[in-house]
């Protein structure tokens, strides 16, 4: 066996969102707001697109962290969403772990808001119990370019792999014949400048 | 009489959307893609929402400069579109004069791709003939900032204002109470950081 | 009399704080936070040191703009809030300028969010009134440096002068013995850099 | 036991703020001053809140690195405050070191004026002892953001863990509910954006 | 006659590149090098193309100044170059003014480097003149943002026209059907994305 | 044998350029446009000046992707074009794969459009069956900073070393006596700075 | 007489260096430290270097704002120095303005600490009074891009003039024959790139 | 012995600055040109005063590279200088090699023009020798910040450690008492805020 760090697998993998509640976002400086919006629910239709097991989960959505961002919960209407009452760490809240465990998975794909403590610290936690850790970087999000390089480097320096939402994509399709229409629409609304490339060829 | 600017009023003005087509997008690096698409489109949907009439051009749309974006074409299905086919300048093309100069209108709202010359020419070439024209600066686009701030100080010396959508719509709504529901779709569609603060509020 | 800009003169002055909500800060990102909220409060604790009439003005407040920023409500008590009911401009809310004008100052120095409507709308209804208007730049925030910048020349070509909460301060003392222990402390309060050079003076 | 690196942990932790002067200040360019001050004093107000030991230093605080930051100062008036003579680095101050080793924790939390000297000495010396370290990098100022990320490479290669003070209070804390009030407290002063949340909430 | 600015005119319009030398583009920071140089030639192209008179000139060509950019001189074979002996400004040099002169042109399109010198001298003594300026600022370079930003408005205030080569182009081509072919090779090879849609079509 | 990363062996080394395609190019935003095509040239350029084996690759060229960019194609008539059917990873392509292992080499230089999969996932590919791996940085491109940095660093951690063109060229070379004029003539035309420095001996 | 704004006129100008004091660099941050002090240093030398009359004023120099820069004083060891004991514009300054207007000269080439303050307020008092004035921007500073930004637009809105140190120094000079030697020795000390091609040619 | 990396000492340090040459300074676009002398400067002179053996190098500096810079001979006059005829990797030249070996000095503190070159290349080779290498990143550049940063993590995975000029002089100095003022002196120079701070004091 090869020490060579892996690709997603969609067989073996399940994906996390955590706390993309409306108010979080408000604290997210190092992405521009269109693009940080994009991004995340580009990462929930990916999970949708491919079937993959899908946590979502909210940390004291009654106060100030504010509410699911409702159209993440319109791409993934049945997804578990886990309200957690106080616990700062997902891996902290035994309805996570248990619903987590469930799927079976080794492979995590994780975002969310803020990444140098809700992505962060789950991270950190599934590493140190084995699970190999996709964080998704553009769709975790924090307050400044200094906080996420760090935590950054943290998380790699621990151990996960650092990826972004299209790279998620490719490697769960693999190949392009594997549904090349369900591929094009999913970049061509989530990425302008493909979805121009996509319209000039149908004129 | 003031010669303060005015402000734009809704049954003095008319939108122009140049060149707002696929290929053109590529070459437009003053802005991120999400932010320029959305951008693009909220300004026709504000278009749209206060019933102003919209003129929408392209420019050899059977060449590199790629079709009229689809996304724009379904918010505006009935506005007139003016394939020019040579004519740099929109104000050069009979059709889109004679089009523009029916409606009546003296209060010019225009954006397009690139914003040195799309937006440019006619801009200049308005404001010769008398009228008021608003240059809406982010939804129009170009190869770099320093072509941008050009042509913003040349139009803005020759007697254009700019401004951004966002103040489009305030001064067409002018009071939230005319039509408080419209606005705030509006916004909460095209401004993540509005929509999250609705979204927030509906709990 | 000179046709130069002239500054702004103690006794003949009014300051405007318009829209500085909760809500509406979060739309703020042309200033990272801890800098924008710094030099709202500081404009506040200028326009307090010096006694001039301040109007404090929010729109909609029970809604998704949010309520007065607090820590700017403690710094000036018992200054007016004028709670728009729908006025995009608080130019159009009567009992607003019904306010200002019983001041009976002939200079406005406005701030607000954001800088594209809700400073530049009564900048320009003023300045066609013939006011003297002082935008404070960095007091007021926007969506993004293009929209900003776009403001800035809209209301500059139409008559208004750009100014800093720190040079409203120093047109205001006009000489450092005028007070120099008041002036100091604002300083230090609102500047660090200030402040160290103070500090490092005490040992 | 796992290698995963591991949180920090508060019974575990003692809290290290090294020449975080006034005269220094003038130096850090990795960071605005309004966020820079802010953040300082924000590691501070966390280690107060969670009643972590905490060693204060200064170099040669008659000369040109000024004074304590008075700031710093007020929020732990109780804290050692180790002067030394001339040591660069901390760790070769006898005082400084027995007073670290008094405390018999084996986490450190460190942040300090400058990132590269300042903090990065006594971080490879404690290191080598056998300690964990975490270092705050927004609560750590330099030069330029090349000497900031070159001593947060060297640092994080040698064993470091690089974090910001956000997460420090966050795994101090672990779950909300373990002081609810005090934690929203402190992220209202000292994060404008979560304190405009929940000013927004108390309406 | 209407006081609106007039767009470049191709039978009234000379070109003057000033001091394109190769020492002196080591000087110009506000460029990439590889963006400045193909600017440059882009804009001596495009007058090559449109076939206006076009001046070269060089300041103390056997100095560190360096030679005539010999991409450039490649371009335009033809083209008389002054080399001046120490006039900075080229307006004072009697060869350049003859040359000029002899154009009978009443419209100077201008670019250089240095920016804040050896475009804006001659570009106010032809003002001055009443000569029409168009100043290309994406072919002129020079040491820092702030120096450039200050050089275009001290020009545009004085009655220069800001514009970048593309709009150069277009305002002289007035239509595609002018020649569709030679433009868009000079597209083509000038400007990457516009290369890229074109070989796009070619397939 | 030493376990510190070695350089490149002119003898034991290959070049991959993958899905530099007329369409991938506009979803580079990591790069400018001017700076990005010249140094995918330049790659080529020096694989060719070199001798090296050298493949290229597409990814269904008939769809949006577009087609092999002539400009490369031009520089490497003779290199075989691997036009993937579908596979993402090139490494899943057998013709790709047969056709490098083919050319007998160890040492893999690679370049890319986009940086995180198209480069990344061969990258990790090869390492995992023994390759020396040379990422070219400057000569990948992808959708954002974020998304290359994140890249990086994966494929840093997994073994890979990052590299720029020119260092390629440099460890090619070894010395500037095995072939002067060559070399210079490479960077003449591809730094526009060295062809300054150049042409200013030539005087 | 031509409305075209003049250059500078060795025989009818005078500088002003405004509170160039050891505290005020510190608030400086819309420059690095390294370019910012050479660009002071660099206008002081072109002023003694053009034997040009120049006066040196501080505010308050027993205080934080800090002594006159050495360096500064160094370079100009006999210019009068105005130390004002509280008026922030210098024009209030009695003394100041008896030893302007002794001079004689009717250009005003200006530069100080802060841009919005120190530079602006005398700037706006000799306009209105008829001088022409050249604000030297990059040897003036402030707090941010934003401050400068609005400062140089009110200031150029007002009749002054935007330039820079080197142009300065080119308008005094006019041709390089006017003493070759000298002008290169201030290049070649004040300005790197051009130190290095003078260093070139000695070879 | 700890596996922590070690601090520099100055007993087993020697300096190697390689190829600081005239025409090779313009090639460095990852700094200003002021601050990048100031900081090459910085390290000769921080070489000179603790005394340490120092190589210098050249390239070819008969052709394009140009001469070793004039100012750093002058601070350096009697360190030897290896001027290399060809050999792109120093360690490749016999006569530096034995220069080197002849210190017999076991740490290495690289600089030089460009990083990813003439820096990473003997890095990585006196690492394979079992050197302990500091690379002086803010006295090295090059083309990009993209060429910079891959180098820079190239060379810290092979072991080196990266760090600034400043840390280096506070590394060897260990302690202020070893020499108050000669470092005073060296930072006051080559420091301007840390400059600004010691002529406050005199004061």
């Amino acid at each position: 066996m090869s020490a060579t760090p892996g690709f997603i697998r969609k067989e073996d993998a399940v994906v996390l969102m955590l706390d993309h509640q409306t108010g979080l976002f408000s604290l997210v400086r190092d992405f521009q707001p269109d693009e940080f919006r994009n991004n995340v629910l580009a990462l929930a239709a990916t999970a949708k697109y491919f079937g993959l097991p899908t946590i979502l989960a909210t940390s004291m959505d009654q106060g100030p962290n504010g509410v699911l961002l409702p159209q993440l919960r319109e791409i993934l209407p049945d997804a578990p969403v886990i309200k957690r009452p106080g616990e700062i760490n997902a891996w902290d809240n035994p309805e996570f772990l248990t619903t987590l465990k469930a799927t079976g998975k080794k492979q995590i794909i994780v975002a969310g808001i803020v990444t140098d403590v809700c992505v962060a610290m789950p991270t950190l936690s599934a590493l140190a119990e084995g699970y190999e850790v996709f964080v998704v970087v553009d769709a975790s999000g924090t307050f400044s370019n200094v906080a996420r390089d760090s935590a950054h480097i943290r998380m790699a320096n621990a151990g996960a792999q650092l990826i972004n939402w299209f790279a998620v994509a490719c490697e769960l399709q693999r190949d392009w014949r594997n549904g090349l229409e369900g591929l094009a629409a999913l970049f061509e609304k989530h990425i302008p400048d493909y979805g121009n490339l996509i319209s000039g060829l149908k004129r």
